[in-house]
């Protein structure tokens, strides 16, 4: 960030009065820039107990397997950008969304809000973003080629509260690998 | 936005090849420049069975009572960040966080996300963000001078869980007034 979105002007770096942090001025006309963290949603979906992946075929992980997950977009709630999320990705429509599991991930700046959704029947696609879509039974998930951690331990922790019969979303931080 | 953060060029306003939304565009550097909602983190902080509050001493709101809360920040986990607005807000030390709602407000693009969290001792003070702060029993709560409608659920919330002895994170989505 070097230049001011507002007018033009260049940026410095320096602490706002009344704050404690650096951040991104503008000495034209004073406008402060925030950089805040960015909220990731999306869906662990699943039909006649088997749950849908997606074989991302963009970077980063191209090639790898993931649940339908992306940016959350202005305008939107949680599960409204999970459940277009999941369209987009792999074009399955899903419904009762419950919350699944809160993930800070601080290093990358973002939070990942993921909804345990039934599918509203048993149609899916693959999509540009994902060059195959599958529905796997738990003994069948490919857990040495999913995407991202945060694909792991929402999956596990799917599998677990189904067999425990429980609903508790997992809150928890990932660090750095 | 008008301007381009990396190379200053005036931005035009266009949907990239491959997304479906109209982004802010530099014609000069390609950069898109994305807007996302903003994550807001904050506590329902208790000592002796009281409810820690905030007056506002700043706008918007201001005077009005509120749990302490506020923006996350870059480099922070959700939890790191609620501990940090009520320091910031109310000079009170809190442990053992618990989510207690998650809650979208997608006319002003925010999510917030506030903690169920015990204080670690009972000392708090005002703050330049907090004419006063008070320790409230449930029957004095002031419900018709509460800052924020994500303040009067939340805390509703949080008395109801205590009555019935659950943990269950409230998920709600709030619309325009």
């Amino acid at each position: 960030m070097k230049f001011c979105s507002s007018c033009g002007a260049e940026l410095i770096v320096a602490i706002p009065e009344g704050d404690q942090r650096e951040r991104h001025v503008c000495q034209s006309c004073g406008d402060i820039h925030y950089q805040n963290p960015k909220i990731v949603v999306g869906c662990v979906t699943h039909w006649q107990n088997q749950v849908l992946l997606c074989r991302r075929a963009i970077e980063p992980r191209l090639g790898f397997w993931t649940m339908p997950a992306g940016f959350m977009e202005n305008g939107e709630t949680l599960k409204a950008g999970a459940e277009r999320e999941t369209f987009e990705e792999c074009m399955a429509r899903v419904s009762a969304l419950e919350l699944i599991s809160v993930i800070s991930i601080a290093d990358i700046n973002q939070v990942h809000c993921i909804f345990n959704a039934p599918m509203v029947n048993g149609e899916f696609s693959e999509t540009s973003e994902s060059s195959e879509v599958k529905l796997f039974h738990e003994q069948d998930i490919p857990w040495h080629d999913l995407a991202f951690r945060t694909v792991e331990v929402t999956l596990k922790h799917f599998f677990e509260q189904r067999r425990q019969g429980t609903q508790n979303p997992l809150i928890i931080d990932l660090g750095p690998r």
